[in-house]
């Protein structure tokens, strides 16, 4: 199986992660059929709708390529036939979407720079690649993004878009310091979920809420 | 009436439609003159400019033809005005929101294909364009998208959508299967919504709601 | 300092603004480091964002140019370790905040008309520039959007926008229109704030919500 093969069957892995992701949240908030297919879709794919469009890569590629909805749409409806099956399957998937995590972040940076965006345009796109699916399965369910309320998540992929960025800029080129960068993101998941790492939270007493309320 | 003015008169019959779904849910959300319009216009135009701007028909047609947004604003502002009395019109209003989805499901799916998107891409590009509307007014309103809880309302616009594809991977053009396309999405919207039918929700014990808050 | 260094300075005056506005809220909501980061990131570049999708401007410049990211971010990190000496900060950064909607709205208005958008669209393109990032802070912190619900805030951008495009359909160039169309959003906003200037709210009994529920 040759390179581009490797990365398609990479790719569409996870795809197929992030729709189990949103489609439990789905299956969760007692969504219909197709609302538990529709945020799996989001979650698989709406990352990369962004980066697509902000990079002006139209139409976006889960448009453009029938594997990509087609593996978003498969896997989102075997967990709402499936999930009562997949509880002891949640290690699993979090390993699996820290790959994800990984695999997205990678692939995103590296189309923002190859379209010419500057470098840190190019981390923040490769980060909101990774990120952008939670964001829109959350949103859709009704949840303020988990991403945005604990645990290292975004950060690892921060920091993943950074090395990609930086490698690029020193010309360093081909498959495997991608691969390396994708692994760091996905060490970094890993151990923070072991260690329940997480980002600081304000100390203090929180803003009114009416206090930003007045700030539209 | 040639068929272009028809075409015209009909897509601002479904945004008017689809703004006042909007600016009704506004009205009950106790939103101000300013957010019920505003709600009008995204669940009436919302749809459309995600479509443009996958297809990169950039600017999209609500902001390049000021007949869509006058439509929306004017529509959405007599409902805020006249509301008490709409509650008789509600079966009204349920039968022109199943026209809406008809339409705006097979215009989105033709210009998609015109665009040169693929099949499965079209058919996904049509029916987010006849559902998106709805799913921006829930999102800006606090709601969880009804169309991803109830009802068979984006599957009818599937359906639809798949037709228009495969009429026109057959070399079929014309008006009239595109018509017969929307009323076939009209007429299972209104038999759905008279029988009651309604996606399957998935069965035994919802997910934990931490188990997927963990996988963002 | 000539004008496009000023206008500079101007612009990401009002990105650091709507960045601490958004980072207040993300506080509020308890959120991590990250995201109340995020939140500041998106109230401040959110707007601009989809203003260069729609007109075609990409990448956006928010990715486009480091400078308009490094301010909203430190602008959000400084805001998080020190918002509680902030709260007698409250007037200011309301009076900041009105600044930062007349500057957007206006440079928002400028650029669509610069892209050959129509006028009726380059007046709602500009007006979503303005409202656009603190839409997105709303939704992310799971709050209906504030420019929804109160105030006249929406409204006083579409007057702005309107007198740009007038302008311009006039043959009126130059900074300093645009500057007295700015001044006109600003002034317009305080008033409505000084005065609690408030759009009119539907009366008589809010629709029963599973009436728009049942309209998708």
């Amino acid at each position: 199986m040759n390179t581009s093969t490797a990365l398609l069957v990479a790719d569409l892995t996870g795809v197929a992660v992030f729709a189990a992701s949103g489609a439990s949240a789905g299956v969760a908030k007692r969504l219909d059929l197709f609302g538990v297919v529709f945020v799996g879709f989001v979650a698989a794919l709406g990352g990369g709708i962004f980066r697509d469009l902000v990079i002006d890569e139209v139409p976006p590629l889960a448009f453009a390529d029938w594997r990509y909805a087609t593996t978003a749409v498969a896997t989102a409806g075997a967990v709402f036939w499936l999930h009562p099956h997949l509880a002891r399957l949640r290690t699993t998937v979090l390993v699996l979407d820290a790959a994800g995590l990984g695999l997205f972040t990678v692939t995103g940076t590296t189309l923002a720079l190859a379209a010419g965006v500057p470098a840190v345009g190019s981390c923040l796109i490769g980060m909101l690649t990774g990120i952008g699916g939670g964001l829109g399965r959350d949103l859709l369910t009704g949840e303020i993004p988990v991403v945005l309320r604990s645990e290292i998540y975004a950060v690892a992929a921060l920091l993943g878009a950074a090395v990609v960025t930086a490698l690029d800029g020193a010309g360093v080129t081909g498959a495997a310091p991608l691969v390396g960068a994708a692994v760091l993101i996905f060490g970094i998941r890993l151990v923070a979920l072991r260690r329940r790492w997480a980002a600081p939270v304000a100390t203090g007493e929180p803003l009114p809420a009416r206090r930003h309320g007045r700030t539209p």
